[in-house]
Protein backbone atom coordinates (compact mmCIF):
# COMPACT_ATOMS: atom_id res chain seq x y z
CA UNK A 1 0.00 0.00 0.00
CA UNK A 2 1.38 3.52 -1.05
CA UNK A 3 1.86 5.76 1.95
CA UNK A 4 -0.50 8.74 1.29
CA UNK A 5 1.04 12.27 0.66
CA UNK A 6 -0.12 15.24 3.03
CA UNK A 7 -2.53 17.74 2.28
CA UNK A 8 -1.07 20.99 3.26
CA UNK A 9 -2.90 24.14 4.35
CA UNK A 10 -1.42 27.12 2.02
CA UNK A 11 -1.74 30.54 3.49
CA UNK A 12 -1.75 33.00 1.05
CA UNK A 13 -1.57 36.93 1.26
CA UNK A 14 -4.44 39.00 2.31
CA UNK A 15 -3.46 41.49 -0.82
CA UNK A 16 -6.29 39.72 -3.47
CA UNK A 17 -7.72 42.30 -5.09
CA UNK A 18 -6.82 45.13 -3.53
CA UNK A 19 -5.90 48.63 -5.45
CA UNK A 20 -2.47 49.05 -5.99
CA UNK A 21 -0.60 52.48 -7.69
CA UNK A 22 0.47 51.76 -11.28
CA UNK A 23 3.49 50.52 -11.71
CA UNK A 24 4.13 49.46 -7.76
CA UNK A 25 4.83 46.19 -7.60
CA UNK A 26 3.00 43.66 -5.10
CA UNK A 27 4.89 43.34 -1.63
CA UNK A 28 7.43 40.69 -1.03
CA UNK A 29 5.89 37.44 -0.34
CA UNK A 30 8.04 37.51 3.26
CA UNK A 31 6.07 40.04 4.60
CA UNK A 32 3.43 37.99 5.64
CA UNK A 33 4.41 34.02 5.00
CA UNK A 34 7.17 32.09 6.95
CA UNK A 35 10.26 31.05 4.81
CA UNK A 36 9.57 27.47 5.07
CA UNK A 37 6.37 27.56 3.83
CA UNK A 38 7.58 29.26 0.26
CA UNK A 39 9.95 26.61 0.57
CA UNK A 40 6.81 24.04 0.91
CA UNK A 41 4.76 25.81 -2.03
CA UNK A 42 7.89 25.64 -4.40
CA UNK A 43 7.97 21.95 -4.07
CA UNK A 44 4.46 21.31 -4.23
CA UNK A 45 2.81 19.77 -8.02
CA UNK A 46 0.04 19.09 -6.89
CA UNK A 47 -2.82 22.49 -5.80
CA UNK A 48 -6.26 22.17 -4.89
CA UNK A 49 -7.16 25.82 -5.26
CA UNK A 50 -10.14 28.65 -5.06
CA UNK A 51 -8.71 30.02 -8.29
CA UNK A 52 -6.49 28.21 -10.38
CA UNK A 53 -5.81 31.97 -12.47
CA UNK A 54 -5.00 33.37 -8.90
CA UNK A 55 -2.77 30.70 -7.26
CA UNK A 56 -0.60 30.99 -10.17
CA UNK A 57 0.33 34.78 -9.80
CA UNK A 58 0.96 33.31 -6.22
CA UNK A 59 3.51 30.85 -7.26
CA UNK A 60 5.24 33.57 -9.26
CA UNK A 61 5.85 35.12 -6.46
CA UNK A 62 6.84 32.23 -4.83
CA UNK A 63 9.12 31.52 -7.99
CA UNK A 64 10.64 35.00 -7.02
CA UNK A 65 11.96 34.15 -3.56
CA UNK A 66 12.21 30.64 -3.97
CA UNK A 67 12.68 28.74 -7.25
CA UNK A 68 9.42 26.26 -8.19
CA UNK A 69 10.86 22.91 -7.82
CA UNK A 70 9.07 22.26 -11.44
CA UNK A 71 8.09 24.89 -14.15
CA UNK A 72 4.50 27.13 -13.36
CA UNK A 73 3.74 25.61 -16.76
CA UNK A 74 3.71 21.65 -15.48
CA UNK A 75 2.08 21.64 -12.09
CA UNK A 76 -1.57 20.45 -11.66
CA UNK A 77 -3.84 23.06 -10.29
CA UNK A 78 -7.34 22.15 -9.77
CA UNK A 79 -10.44 24.35 -8.89
CA UNK A 80 -12.60 23.87 -5.92
CA UNK A 81 -16.13 23.89 -7.53
CA UNK A 82 -17.79 27.76 -6.84
CA UNK A 83 -20.35 28.33 -4.40
CA UNK A 84 -23.61 29.36 -5.87
CA UNK A 85 -23.82 33.26 -6.63
CA UNK A 86 -24.97 35.05 -4.32
CA UNK A 87 -23.98 33.34 -1.45
CA UNK A 88 -20.05 34.00 -0.68
CA UNK A 89 -19.27 31.50 2.13
CA UNK A 90 -22.14 29.23 2.12
CA UNK A 91 -21.62 25.52 2.68
CA UNK A 92 -20.72 23.95 -1.37
CA UNK A 93 -21.98 20.27 -1.01
CA UNK A 94 -19.55 19.09 -2.98
CA UNK A 95 -20.46 15.42 -4.46
CA UNK A 96 -18.44 12.83 -2.77
CA UNK A 97 -17.47 11.46 -6.23
CA UNK A 98 -15.89 15.57 -7.16
CA UNK A 99 -14.12 14.92 -3.61
CA UNK A 100 -12.42 11.53 -4.02
CA UNK A 101 -11.36 12.51 -7.43
CA UNK A 102 -9.44 15.63 -6.08
CA UNK A 103 -7.65 13.90 -3.41
CA UNK A 104 -6.51 11.11 -5.84
CA UNK A 105 -3.30 12.05 -6.01
CA UNK A 106 -2.69 12.51 -2.39
CA UNK A 107 -3.57 8.49 -2.22
CA UNK A 108 -1.30 7.68 -5.24
CA UNK A 109 1.50 9.06 -2.92
CA UNK A 110 1.01 13.42 -4.12
CA UNK A 111 1.75 15.77 -1.55
CA UNK A 112 -0.98 18.57 -2.20
CA UNK A 113 -1.45 22.17 -1.73
CA UNK A 114 -4.59 23.64 -1.00
CA UNK A 115 -5.10 27.52 -0.88
CA UNK A 116 -7.73 30.42 -1.30
CA UNK A 117 -7.71 33.71 -2.95
CA UNK A 118 -6.27 35.35 0.37
CA UNK A 119 -5.51 33.85 4.21
CA UNK A 120 -5.98 30.19 5.35
CA UNK A 121 -7.98 27.93 3.14
CA UNK A 122 -10.68 26.60 5.04
CA UNK A 123 -11.52 29.34 7.21
CA UNK A 124 -14.30 31.93 5.67
CA UNK A 125 -13.28 30.53 2.73
CA UNK A 126 -13.57 27.30 0.49
CA UNK A 127 -11.85 24.32 1.49
CA UNK A 128 -13.19 22.88 4.75
CA UNK A 129 -14.93 19.73 2.64
CA UNK A 130 -11.93 18.52 1.35
CA UNK A 131 -10.26 18.75 4.56
CA UNK A 132 -12.95 16.77 6.07
CA UNK A 133 -12.42 14.31 3.48
CA UNK A 134 -8.68 14.14 3.76
CA UNK A 135 -9.42 13.26 7.52
CA UNK A 136 -11.87 10.35 6.33
CA UNK A 137 -9.30 8.65 4.09
CA UNK A 138 -6.71 8.92 6.13
CA UNK A 139 -4.69 11.59 4.64
CA UNK A 140 -2.34 13.86 6.86
CA UNK A 141 -3.33 17.62 7.27
CA UNK A 142 -1.24 19.57 7.34
CA UNK A 143 -1.85 23.83 8.62
CA UNK A 144 0.90 26.06 7.83
CA UNK A 145 1.03 29.24 9.17
CA UNK A 146 0.31 32.08 7.37
CA UNK A 147 -1.77 35.34 7.92
CA UNK A 148 -5.48 35.20 8.68
CA UNK A 149 -7.89 38.96 8.51
CA UNK A 150 -9.92 37.15 11.03
CA UNK A 151 -7.33 36.42 13.54
CA UNK A 152 -5.28 39.69 12.91
CA UNK A 153 -8.42 41.45 13.24
CA UNK A 154 -9.55 39.82 16.65
CA UNK A 155 -5.53 41.00 18.20
CA UNK A 156 -6.24 43.94 16.69
CA UNK A 157 -9.36 44.75 18.40
CA UNK A 158 -8.81 44.77 22.41
CA UNK A 159 -12.29 43.43 22.33
CA UNK A 160 -12.56 39.55 24.53
CA UNK A 161 -9.78 37.04 22.80
CA UNK A 162 -10.79 34.44 25.29
CA UNK A 163 -14.58 34.19 23.74
CA UNK A 164 -15.36 35.21 20.11
CA UNK A 165 -17.50 34.00 17.44
CA UNK A 166 -16.90 34.67 13.69
CA UNK A 167 -20.39 34.14 11.87
CA UNK A 168 -19.47 34.85 8.35
CA UNK A 169 -21.92 37.09 6.13
CA UNK A 170 -24.76 38.90 7.52
CA UNK A 171 -28.16 39.25 5.37
CA UNK A 172 -27.70 41.91 2.63
CA UNK A 173 -31.77 42.84 3.13
CA UNK A 174 -31.53 45.82 5.36
CA UNK A 175 -34.08 44.90 7.70
CA UNK A 176 -33.07 41.25 8.00
CA UNK A 177 -29.72 42.84 8.45
CA UNK A 178 -30.21 45.07 11.18
CA UNK A 179 -32.33 42.33 13.05
CA UNK A 180 -29.17 39.90 13.00
CA UNK A 181 -26.99 42.39 14.52
CA UNK A 182 -29.09 42.64 17.50
CA UNK A 183 -29.44 39.45 17.85
CA UNK A 184 -25.46 39.22 17.74
CA UNK A 185 -25.54 41.97 19.89
CA UNK A 186 -28.26 41.05 22.35
CA UNK A 187 -25.65 37.17 22.45
CA UNK A 188 -22.63 39.29 22.82
CA UNK A 189 -23.89 41.37 26.31
CA UNK A 190 -25.56 37.71 27.31
CA UNK A 191 -22.02 35.42 27.21
CA UNK A 192 -19.57 38.03 26.75
CA UNK A 193 -18.66 37.03 23.37
CA UNK A 194 -17.25 39.35 20.56
CA UNK A 195 -18.87 38.85 17.13
CA UNK A 196 -17.28 38.87 14.42
CA UNK A 197 -18.34 38.85 10.90
CA UNK A 198 -16.94 40.13 7.07
CA UNK A 199 -18.68 42.20 4.14
CA UNK A 200 -17.88 42.12 0.44
CA UNK A 201 -15.69 45.37 0.21
CA UNK A 202 -18.42 47.51 -1.84
CA UNK A 203 -20.70 47.17 0.95
CA UNK A 204 -18.15 48.36 3.53
CA UNK A 205 -20.36 51.57 3.49
CA UNK A 206 -23.39 50.39 3.74
CA UNK A 207 -22.35 47.67 6.76
CA UNK A 208 -21.47 50.63 8.87
CA UNK A 209 -24.30 52.71 7.98
CA UNK A 210 -26.44 49.52 9.38
CA UNK A 211 -24.43 48.99 12.38
CA UNK A 212 -24.52 52.45 13.76
CA UNK A 213 -28.37 52.48 12.90
CA UNK A 214 -28.74 49.07 14.39
CA UNK A 215 -26.55 49.02 17.59
CA UNK A 216 -26.28 50.53 21.49
CA UNK A 217 -24.13 53.69 22.06
CA UNK A 218 -22.10 51.76 24.33
CA UNK A 219 -21.45 48.82 22.49
CA UNK A 220 -17.71 48.76 21.66
CA UNK A 221 -17.15 48.44 17.63
CA UNK A 222 -13.63 47.25 15.79
CA UNK A 223 -13.54 47.63 12.61
CA UNK A 224 -9.73 46.38 10.57
CA UNK A 225 -9.49 47.25 6.89
CA UNK A 226 -7.00 46.64 4.77
CA UNK A 227 -4.98 44.36 6.88
CA UNK A 228 -1.21 43.72 6.19
CA UNK A 229 -1.83 46.12 3.89
CA UNK A 230 0.12 49.77 3.20
CA UNK A 231 -3.16 51.65 3.68
CA UNK A 232 -4.75 49.27 6.50
CA UNK A 233 -5.95 50.53 9.02
CA UNK A 234 -8.26 49.52 12.38
CA UNK A 235 -9.28 51.15 15.12
CA UNK A 236 -12.08 50.01 17.93
CA UNK A 237 -14.23 52.59 19.40
CA UNK A 238 -17.87 52.73 20.89
CA UNK A 239 -20.56 52.97 18.78
CA UNK A 240 -21.41 56.61 19.79
CA UNK A 241 -17.68 57.63 18.99
CA UNK A 242 -17.85 55.88 15.47
CA UNK A 243 -21.37 58.29 15.10
CA UNK A 244 -19.44 61.04 16.09
CA UNK A 245 -16.03 60.07 14.07
CA UNK A 246 -17.58 60.18 10.68
CA UNK A 247 -15.50 57.46 9.16
CA UNK A 248 -15.56 57.24 5.37
CA UNK A 249 -15.02 53.58 4.66
CA UNK A 250 -13.44 52.45 1.42
CA UNK A 251 -15.27 50.40 -0.99
CA UNK A 252 -12.42 48.05 -2.52
CA UNK A 253 -10.84 46.99 0.40
CA UNK A 254 -11.44 44.09 2.78
CA UNK A 255 -12.73 44.54 6.02
CA UNK A 256 -13.47 42.55 9.20
CA UNK A 257 -16.33 44.12 12.11
CA UNK A 258 -16.33 42.89 15.62
CA UNK A 259 -18.73 43.97 18.61
CA UNK A 260 -18.53 43.45 21.82
CA UNK A 261 -21.94 44.72 23.94
CA UNK A 262 -20.78 47.49 26.76
CA UNK B 1 2.94 67.52 20.07
CA UNK B 2 4.75 63.94 20.03
CA UNK B 3 3.74 61.60 17.29
CA UNK B 4 3.07 58.92 19.01
CA UNK B 5 4.65 55.38 18.46
CA UNK B 6 3.21 52.09 17.63
CA UNK B 7 1.90 48.75 19.50
CA UNK B 8 3.14 46.10 17.49
CA UNK B 9 1.33 42.66 18.19
CA UNK B 10 4.54 40.25 17.58
CA UNK B 11 3.36 36.88 17.12
CA UNK B 12 5.42 34.37 19.03
CA UNK B 13 6.27 30.44 18.03
CA UNK B 14 4.00 27.75 19.19
CA UNK B 15 6.71 25.48 20.33
CA UNK B 16 6.88 27.20 24.32
CA UNK B 17 6.89 24.69 26.79
CA UNK B 18 6.83 21.58 24.11
CA UNK B 19 9.41 19.13 25.37
CA UNK B 20 12.33 19.01 23.48
CA UNK B 21 15.45 15.94 22.81
CA UNK B 22 18.40 16.98 24.53
CA UNK B 23 20.93 18.73 22.44
CA UNK B 24 18.27 19.72 20.08
CA UNK B 25 17.89 23.26 18.98
CA UNK B 26 14.60 24.83 18.95
CA UNK B 27 13.40 25.08 15.35
CA UNK B 28 14.28 28.17 13.26
CA UNK B 29 12.02 30.93 13.34
CA UNK B 30 11.77 30.77 9.52
CA UNK B 31 9.41 27.86 9.78
CA UNK B 32 6.73 29.98 11.42
CA UNK B 33 7.73 33.28 11.31
CA UNK B 34 7.68 35.87 8.60
CA UNK B 35 11.01 37.71 7.54
CA UNK B 36 9.32 41.02 8.02
CA UNK B 37 8.30 40.12 11.51
CA UNK B 38 11.80 39.25 12.69
CA UNK B 39 12.93 42.91 11.08
CA UNK B 40 10.37 44.37 13.17
CA UNK B 41 11.27 42.50 16.37
CA UNK B 42 14.49 43.25 15.88
CA UNK B 43 14.63 46.95 15.94
CA UNK B 44 12.05 47.07 18.64
CA UNK B 45 13.49 48.57 21.93
CA UNK B 46 10.53 48.20 24.34
CA UNK B 47 8.33 45.56 25.04
CA UNK B 48 5.41 44.51 26.81
CA UNK B 49 5.30 40.82 27.27
CA UNK B 50 3.50 37.73 29.14
CA UNK B 51 6.60 36.65 30.77
CA UNK B 52 9.85 38.89 30.37
CA UNK B 53 12.42 35.53 30.16
CA UNK B 54 10.67 34.19 27.54
CA UNK B 55 10.59 37.28 25.60
CA UNK B 56 14.11 37.06 25.90
CA UNK B 57 14.57 33.66 24.68
CA UNK B 58 12.53 34.92 22.02
CA UNK B 59 14.73 37.86 21.18
CA UNK B 60 17.74 35.76 21.35
CA UNK B 61 16.38 33.61 18.67
CA UNK B 62 15.65 36.24 16.66
CA UNK B 63 19.02 37.62 16.94
CA UNK B 64 20.28 34.76 15.25
CA UNK B 65 18.54 35.24 12.53
CA UNK B 66 18.29 39.17 11.97
CA UNK B 67 20.52 40.96 14.29
CA UNK B 68 19.00 43.10 17.07
CA UNK B 69 19.47 46.53 16.94
CA UNK B 70 20.79 46.91 20.20
CA UNK B 71 22.26 44.57 22.57
CA UNK B 72 19.40 42.28 24.51
CA UNK B 73 20.44 43.98 28.09
CA UNK B 74 19.93 46.83 26.65
CA UNK B 75 15.95 46.46 25.60
CA UNK B 76 13.19 47.70 28.35
CA UNK B 77 10.79 44.57 28.53
CA UNK B 78 7.91 45.06 30.99
CA UNK B 79 5.73 42.08 32.15
CA UNK B 80 1.74 42.54 32.31
CA UNK B 81 0.50 41.68 35.56
CA UNK B 82 -0.39 38.06 35.54
CA UNK B 83 -4.14 36.94 36.25
CA UNK B 84 -5.65 35.48 39.11
CA UNK B 85 -3.47 31.50 39.63
CA UNK B 86 -5.72 29.11 38.69
CA UNK B 87 -8.28 31.21 36.08
CA UNK B 88 -6.14 31.10 33.54
CA UNK B 89 -7.73 33.52 30.50
CA UNK B 90 -9.57 35.56 32.72
CA UNK B 91 -10.08 39.00 32.29
CA UNK B 92 -7.22 40.95 34.39
CA UNK B 93 -8.83 43.63 35.36
CA UNK B 94 -5.40 45.87 35.36
CA UNK B 95 -5.75 49.19 36.95
CA UNK B 96 -5.99 52.49 34.69
CA UNK B 97 -3.42 53.57 36.49
CA UNK B 98 -0.84 50.57 35.40
CA UNK B 99 -2.15 50.63 31.32
CA UNK B 100 -1.36 54.18 31.55
CA UNK B 101 2.05 53.85 32.51
CA UNK B 102 2.71 50.65 30.29
CA UNK B 103 1.75 52.69 27.18
CA UNK B 104 3.74 55.79 28.10
CA UNK B 105 6.54 55.04 25.60
CA UNK B 106 4.39 55.17 22.57
CA UNK B 107 2.82 58.50 23.88
CA UNK B 108 6.46 59.70 23.96
CA UNK B 109 7.36 58.43 20.40
CA UNK B 110 8.58 54.89 20.72
CA UNK B 111 7.47 52.19 19.33
CA UNK B 112 6.16 48.97 21.52
CA UNK B 113 5.95 45.38 20.81
CA UNK B 114 3.63 43.45 22.52
CA UNK B 115 4.14 39.65 22.90
CA UNK B 116 3.14 36.66 24.36
CA UNK B 117 4.36 33.16 25.29
CA UNK B 118 3.33 31.31 22.22
CA UNK B 119 0.94 32.85 19.71
CA UNK B 120 -0.76 35.78 18.89
CA UNK B 121 -0.72 38.11 21.92
CA UNK B 122 -4.47 39.50 23.29
CA UNK B 123 -6.20 35.97 21.18
CA UNK B 124 -6.55 33.59 24.15
CA UNK B 125 -3.67 34.83 25.91
CA UNK B 126 -3.12 38.27 27.80
CA UNK B 127 -2.91 41.67 26.26
CA UNK B 128 -6.21 43.08 24.79
CA UNK B 129 -6.79 45.71 27.74
CA UNK B 130 -3.61 47.36 26.67
CA UNK B 131 -4.76 47.01 22.73
CA UNK B 132 -7.69 48.61 24.24
CA UNK B 133 -6.26 51.41 25.98
CA UNK B 134 -4.02 51.51 22.80
CA UNK B 135 -7.60 52.78 20.47
CA UNK B 136 -7.80 55.03 23.78
CA UNK B 137 -4.78 56.82 23.45
CA UNK B 138 -5.04 56.79 19.76
CA UNK B 139 -1.81 54.43 19.49
CA UNK B 140 -2.46 52.94 16.11
CA UNK B 141 -2.38 48.80 16.88
CA UNK B 142 -0.49 46.86 14.38
CA UNK B 143 -1.09 43.51 14.31
CA UNK B 144 1.85 40.88 12.21
CA UNK B 145 1.23 37.71 10.86
CA UNK B 146 1.98 34.75 12.54
CA UNK B 147 0.95 31.05 13.70
CA UNK B 148 -2.18 31.17 16.04
CA UNK B 149 -2.85 27.72 17.45
CA UNK B 150 -7.17 28.41 17.27
CA UNK B 151 -6.78 29.12 13.77
CA UNK B 152 -4.28 26.65 12.49
CA UNK B 153 -6.30 24.35 14.16
CA UNK B 154 -9.88 25.73 13.24
CA UNK B 155 -8.12 25.38 9.33
CA UNK B 156 -7.02 21.49 9.85
CA UNK B 157 -10.70 20.59 10.90
CA UNK B 158 -12.25 20.37 8.38
CA UNK B 159 -15.39 21.39 10.66
CA UNK B 160 -17.36 25.31 9.80
CA UNK B 161 -14.98 27.36 8.95
CA UNK B 162 -18.00 29.89 8.19
CA UNK B 163 -19.04 29.80 11.39
CA UNK B 164 -17.48 28.86 14.37
CA UNK B 165 -16.30 30.15 18.31
CA UNK B 166 -13.37 30.19 20.75
CA UNK B 167 -14.52 29.40 24.34
CA UNK B 168 -11.42 29.35 26.20
CA UNK B 169 -11.19 27.53 28.79
CA UNK B 170 -14.07 25.04 30.06
CA UNK B 171 -14.85 24.36 34.04
CA UNK B 172 -12.30 21.90 35.63
CA UNK B 173 -14.97 20.58 38.07
CA UNK B 174 -15.96 16.78 36.03
CA UNK B 175 -19.67 17.70 36.19
CA UNK B 176 -19.57 21.21 35.45
CA UNK B 177 -17.38 20.61 32.60
CA UNK B 178 -19.81 18.06 31.58
CA UNK B 179 -22.57 20.21 31.23
CA UNK B 180 -20.87 22.78 29.71
CA UNK B 181 -20.06 20.02 26.89
CA UNK B 182 -23.11 19.26 26.12
CA UNK B 183 -24.71 23.07 26.11
CA UNK B 184 -21.77 23.85 23.58
CA UNK B 185 -22.78 20.27 21.48
CA UNK B 186 -26.55 22.07 21.56
CA UNK B 187 -25.48 25.38 20.46
CA UNK B 188 -23.60 23.66 18.04
CA UNK B 189 -26.35 21.39 16.69
CA UNK B 190 -29.11 24.22 16.71
CA UNK B 191 -26.92 27.24 15.21
CA UNK B 192 -24.46 24.88 12.90
CA UNK B 193 -21.41 26.50 14.56
CA UNK B 194 -17.85 24.92 15.26
CA UNK B 195 -17.25 25.57 19.18
CA UNK B 196 -13.33 25.32 19.82
CA UNK B 197 -11.87 25.59 23.15
CA UNK B 198 -8.27 24.49 25.08
CA UNK B 199 -6.98 22.92 28.02
CA UNK B 200 -4.12 22.84 30.18
CA UNK B 201 -1.55 20.65 28.73
CA UNK B 202 -1.44 18.20 31.84
CA UNK B 203 -5.51 17.45 31.68
CA UNK B 204 -5.41 16.95 28.09
CA UNK B 205 -6.29 12.62 28.91
CA UNK B 206 -9.30 14.18 31.20
CA UNK B 207 -10.46 16.51 28.43
CA UNK B 208 -10.77 13.29 25.77
CA UNK B 209 -12.49 11.39 28.31
CA UNK B 210 -14.59 14.08 29.17
CA UNK B 211 -15.60 14.89 25.86
CA UNK B 212 -16.14 11.05 25.03
CA UNK B 213 -18.60 10.58 28.12
CA UNK B 214 -20.35 13.70 27.23
CA UNK B 215 -20.73 14.19 23.40
CA UNK B 216 -23.72 12.46 21.19
CA UNK B 217 -21.48 9.22 18.66
CA UNK B 218 -22.43 11.29 15.71
CA UNK B 219 -21.12 14.78 16.47
CA UNK B 220 -17.65 15.32 14.92
CA UNK B 221 -14.38 16.05 17.53
CA UNK B 222 -11.26 17.77 15.74
CA UNK B 223 -8.41 17.90 18.40
CA UNK B 224 -4.85 19.65 16.79
CA UNK B 225 -1.90 18.78 19.19
CA UNK B 226 1.48 20.34 19.15
CA UNK B 227 0.60 22.52 16.22
CA UNK B 228 3.81 23.51 13.91
CA UNK B 229 5.78 21.00 16.26
CA UNK B 230 7.53 18.20 14.79
CA UNK B 231 5.65 15.80 16.98
CA UNK B 232 2.38 17.86 16.15
CA UNK B 233 -0.45 15.69 14.99
CA UNK B 234 -4.49 16.37 13.88
CA UNK B 235 -7.07 14.55 13.91
CA UNK B 236 -11.19 14.94 12.77
CA UNK B 237 -13.79 11.74 13.59
CA UNK B 238 -16.74 11.63 15.22
CA UNK B 239 -17.28 10.83 19.15
CA UNK B 240 -18.22 7.13 17.98
CA UNK B 241 -15.25 6.70 16.13
CA UNK B 242 -12.99 8.42 19.02
CA UNK B 243 -14.12 6.04 21.17
CA UNK B 244 -13.09 3.42 19.42
CA UNK B 245 -9.27 4.49 17.97
CA UNK B 246 -8.22 4.39 21.94
CA UNK B 247 -6.25 7.65 20.95
CA UNK B 248 -3.84 8.27 23.81
CA UNK B 249 -3.27 12.69 24.50
CA UNK B 250 0.14 13.64 25.34
CA UNK B 251 0.36 15.28 28.86
CA UNK B 252 2.88 17.98 28.13
CA UNK B 253 1.85 19.98 24.61
CA UNK B 254 -0.86 21.84 23.89
CA UNK B 255 -3.80 20.78 22.44
CA UNK B 256 -6.93 22.63 20.86
CA UNK B 257 -10.41 20.83 20.50
CA UNK B 258 -13.31 21.76 18.31
CA UNK B 259 -16.41 20.04 18.10
CA UNK B 260 -19.42 20.15 15.42
CA UNK B 261 -22.51 18.52 16.36
CA UNK B 262 -23.87 15.88 13.81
Amino acid sequence: MTTPGRLYLVPNTLDFGAPQRPGEPLPDLQQVLPLSVLQTAARLTHWLAENAKTTRAFLKRVDAVTPLAQPLQSLRIEELPRPPKGQPGRAQALRPADLARLLQPALEGQDIGLISEAGMPAVADPGAEVVQQAHALGIPVVPLAGPSALLLAMAASGLNGQSFAFVGYLPVDEAARGQRLRELEGLSRRIGQTQMFIETPYRNAAMLNALLGALQPATRLSIACGLTLAQGWNRTMTVQQWRQAGVQMPGDVPAVFALLAG
